[in-house]
């Protein structure tokens, strides 16, 4: 066990901050850091007390501000006036994140949702035509795939396109109530134009779930057939006006179809190059998936704000006199404060270096993308369910973080004022759009059962029990920059003494992914094979044992990320100091975890009592390094913009 | 192992739902059917959308109503108008609970905290003078007790009150702005008077925190030297006008001093009925059990109403098509969102029947105090224990249960219509006022250290490791309907099969709190033993683990409320289906700690990994008695307010 005096005495140096926070900020340091200097500051700044109609129309102000400012542009084709860097683009949303949430979910519809899938699934066509309005901001979109009755499942919306060959039209219709577009960005007022999600119908055949485009609105008048209503008041982004839209038989020309993967000819004729109609409709969803990566920066963004709110708070609010002594006891020495609030800071250190990798394999793949090209399918398929796996991880972290921050502020933190009610309420729908978390997390697990099963198709089960673990990871650990960390060692086999030593830790996270995968796929086996009737059922019963194994391989991934982010810093105090905090954060995790670690005999008891104690020695040890810890975030003090910070 | 099949099948006669309900609702079953049946229809309905200034507006005249429907006067003397029934009281606040939280919130602080201070804290004269205009709400009055800089710690408040024997006045003055009394319902507009909490100096002697009846207006004028000021927009509570006041040396007639428990006389002689002041403080803190009960029980009937909309809807929603079906399955059908919704069901049911014993001490205490006599001193702080750990449970169960709410109805649960989004703002407070939880939970761990320290005292360590569990259960379990129960339990020391068996759960609870706190009560002794430098560190240490030893204790006392409540259901079908539910919420607790289980050797893995089978069980066949258990609740349907529910 060891004790804080045992370890190191935190570097006498000071720490050089700025490498800490270029070295958080990652592969678009340079970027994040223009904003910061050079961003215009009338897009920060509080919010409370705004109505409705006052939000909304500030946040289509600074929209606005925004478009003149530039930035979306990046992740566009310079063919059409972009920057070819869709790493950048989302890294701006992310830094719009320290601010309002309206304005930063408004721009996503905008130049992420609806400009992103015009790119991404739409041809030249629709390009030359929408792509430089839309970034000019003069002809405003909405996305418009969700549904009333169909949420996360997209494959069952009910609004059709039926191609008439004799106009050369769709036909767009909404049979019924449950199938409206709803809760959509921008539908209840600014839209003038929409990308919808329809049941493609040609020469009497079903198609399945294709994209188009859909005036809303011309020379400012409705478009006849198209019903808006508004969504009204929502918990929290009530800067933005969320809306539902119903189409009565509603004609656009044939060219309105978003035609990259497939198309119809003028006498009705279907053509892909897609063969498989499933693939095809996965690879159009592929276009949701930058979405995921932006919510989940944007969600740490908050988490920082709020976190920062609660540290500096806590650092200087005092409660109950010292035994012994006159002086009342800064509320951020108590232990239970640093527990509530230092292990979420250590968490958002990772998820946010995990952030910074996928961030790169986006950039890399919708470059691919933007070229023309098509992406190698398997990077691909990883890609989507590491970026399912950080929306989950990042989104959730955030609501539980700042419900944290604002019981830590007490009645103060319940004041508008202080920030934390808005931050609280704006993100608390991250975890339902972008992909509900509950089912992205199955997703996530079912990703990791297909590669399994390509994996061990031709092995029974005694050979799978006997694989080596070491060919599990390098499976499933495919192209993280942690990998030959990881082999080493898993392949080491051994238990140290110190809870410190960041292989043991790397191979308890594994090895938890790999058994839990691994029972989960022999279940699944066993409840695939059940008749019918019973089938349901018996898959259904794995519900408990899918999601878990979808955290487990989250918590591989975002420790490996934090592992490897060390690894690679240059800076040997800031290694020093992210080697604590990187320590926090899996400590607190096995310590959160130990019921599964001691019932499958992978933790001694008395580690267990260890690693408890070990987490409140690293609480001790970084409580001193908190202000260096939120330099490292690099938030102007400005944008803060709450009471409870000077 | 048992599975769903070894199970006795759902009783096949139809259960008597008004039996169900009336068990629930406990001691004060026949004022909560009243109050549905004929309480003011327009207490209630929708409220989304308002303005702070509209919402503050409806509330006040929803008060008005509320004060010429009576009820709140229950609490109160009869010698003065009242009814003698405490309990009455606050199972009318619970009812409350159903409706707007602001209503209830703004009642409480009239009736419950400035009310309840003048009749607790006053003798006679304040009594006469102030009682009945208050209950006719002709005296609108706050409770100023927390400051700025002083929330949990109320022996440290700032402002003084120091006595002028040459004008028999008292002076109230607010040294600094951090003395400034904060978040005080009806500060900020409503609030003719308040009783204001401020330390007493008399013949240059402080003596401590005493309570001052200080008016605020005089014929619609403010009094001169009282500052008001607006807390503002808050998360939720909008409803509800809190503020903040300050007063610049305010003169107070001498008979202000609310002087049940002390007096000045005319020299200014202090003089006392109890001789310690820590007594006297502690004793006039008793005034404000009463809140904790209510706001406990208002948590639990804001949970119960999100819990039924989340349910309603999730009975209904269908998403993803059934595997080999052209239907869509049911969101409830879902073994995931079942765990979700099902299990904080159980626990509700769990902390109603621990609240209606909670309610049941605070009825005779109250009563023996209404009476002008103090209740037994023993007694009265089993049940200040008791209420805090209730208000903890409770207040932290409806924040996750809401949250969890939301979540589970998707983007529908995000629009303001659905009602989750006020609901979760309102009670997210209810963590923090009234004590902040963590600071509470502290307290009730203390509370146990205490009982233990004086049952063993002059038992060595050895001798207390020796000592038979029977022994600390009779010590801690106290006058809990369930003690005899427990102790047989305990008594007999096997490990049954079924996990079913209530006596091996309870024994499970009661054996986890006992081996926490008496560990902790070895760690504290070592603790306090240190050179008084590191004392406070040392101490600090073991926060984390107080905080677990109070968590245990009340789950312990929680689960016991239940079985109590079942072992006296004279029903037979409702008996068994409450069984199911106890089971639901016993296993899921267990399944939740087998992390301290597994570590304190007190499960085996096997049996840890039944319980996670069983829990999925339970959820399979509690499914179809959802609508039953909802029933259970009693709410009305118009009560509900959500366009989730029709």
């Amino acid at each position: 066990m060891t004790t804080i005096e045992e370890r190191p005495a935190p570097t006498a140096a000071p720490l050089d901050t700025e490498a800490l926070r270029r070295h958080l900020d990652g592969r678009f340091a340079d970027l994040k850091e223009r904003f910061r200097r050079q961003a215009p500051q009338d897009l920060f700044g509080p919010l409370d007390h705004l109505s409705t109609r006052e939000h909304r129309d500030l946040t289509r102000e600074r929209l606005r501000t925004l478009a003149r400012w530039g930035g979306h542009e990046l992740g566009y084709s310079s063919r059409w006036g972009g920057g070819d860097s869709p790493g950048g683009q989302v890294a701006q949303f992310e830094m719009l994140g320290f601010g309002d949430a309206s304005l930063m979910i408004k721009s996503g519809v905008q130049w992420g949702l609806f400009g992103g899938a015009v790119q991404a699934l739409g041809t030249e066509r629709h390009h030359a035509e929408l792509l430089g309005p839309l970034l000019r901001l003069e002809l405003v979109g909405c996305f418009a795939m969700t549904e009333t009755g169909h949420g996360s499942d997209v494959s069952s919306v009910g609004t059709t396109a039926t191609y008439d060959p004799g106009t050369q039209e769709f036909v767009v219709n909404t049979p019924d109530a449950s199938c409206r577009k709803d809760y959509i960005g921008g539908a209840a007022e600014d839209a003038d134009i929409a990308v919808v999600f329809a049941q493609l119908v040609t020469a009497g055949e079903p198609r399945g779930v294709h994209a188009f485009v859909v005036p809303l609105r011309r020379d400012g008048n409705d478009v006849p057939g198209v019903t808006r209503e508004d969504d009204g008041r929502k918990m929290g982004l009530n800067g933005l006006d969320n809306g539902r839209l119903s189409f009565d038989h509603v004609r656009i020309p044939r060219t309105a179809l978003l035609n990259r993967y497939a198309d119809v000819a003028e006498d009705g004729t279907y053509s892909s190059p897609i063969a498989s109609a499933n693939s095809r409709f996965f690879t159009m969803l592929g276009a949701l998936v930058k979405g995921r990566v932006s919510v989940s920066g944007g969600a740490l963004s908050q988490t920082k704000v709020g976190l920062e709110i609660a540290l500096r708070y806590g650092a200087r609010r005092t409660q109950f006199k010292r035994p012994g002594g006159d002086d009342e006891v800064v509320l951020l020495d108590y232990l239970a404060h640093q527990r509530r609030l230092l292990v979420p800071l250590a968490t958002t250190y990772a998820l946010s270096f995990a952030q910074d990798e996928l961030m790169g394999e986006m950039d890399e793949l919708l470059g691919v993308q933007l070229s023309g090209s098509e992406p190698d399918p398997a990077r691909q398929r990883a890609f989507e369910g590491h970026a399912a796996a950080m929306k989950v991880a990042s989104t959730w972290h955030a609501t539980r973080t700042l419900q944290t921050c604002r019981e830590a502020c007490g009645g103060n933190g319940y004041l508008a004022d202080s920030r934390l009610p808005q931050l609280k309420a704006d993100t608390d729908v991250f975890t339902t759009f972008e992909g509900d978390n509950t089912v992205l997390l199955q997703l996530v697990a079912k990703g990791l059962l297909t590669s399994y099963a390509q994996q061990f198709s031709d092995l029974d089960t005694l050979g799978m029990a006997r694989l080596a673990t070491r060919d599990f990871v390098t499976t499933y650990a495919g192209r993280s920059p942690a990998r030959s960390l990881v082999a080493d060692v898993v392949e080491a086999g051994r238990v140290p003494d110190d809870l410190h030593d960041r292989a043991w830790q790397l191979r308890m996270l594994t090895d938890r992914e790999r058994h839990i995968t691994e029972s989960l796929a022999k279940r699944m086996r066993r409840a695939r094979s059940k008749p019918e009737a019973d089938r349901f059922t018996a898959i259904d019963d794995l519900q408990d044992h899918l999601l878990l194994a979808g955290r487990a391989h989250t918590d591989r991934i975002v420790a490996e990320a934090f592992a490897a982010a060390i690894a690679r810093c240059e800076d040997p105090a800031v290694a020093t100091l992210l080697g604590d905090v990187c320590d926090l954060h899996v400590l607190a995790l096995l310590e959160a975890e130990k019921g599964w670690y001691l019932e499958h005999r992978r933790m001694t008891t008395l580690r267990a009592k260890a690693i408890t104690t070990a987490v409140n020695t690293l609480c001790r040890k970084l409580r001193p390094r908190t202000e260096e810890l939120l330099a490292g975030f690099g938030t102007p003090r400005a944008w803060l913009a709450s009471s409870l910070v000077d």
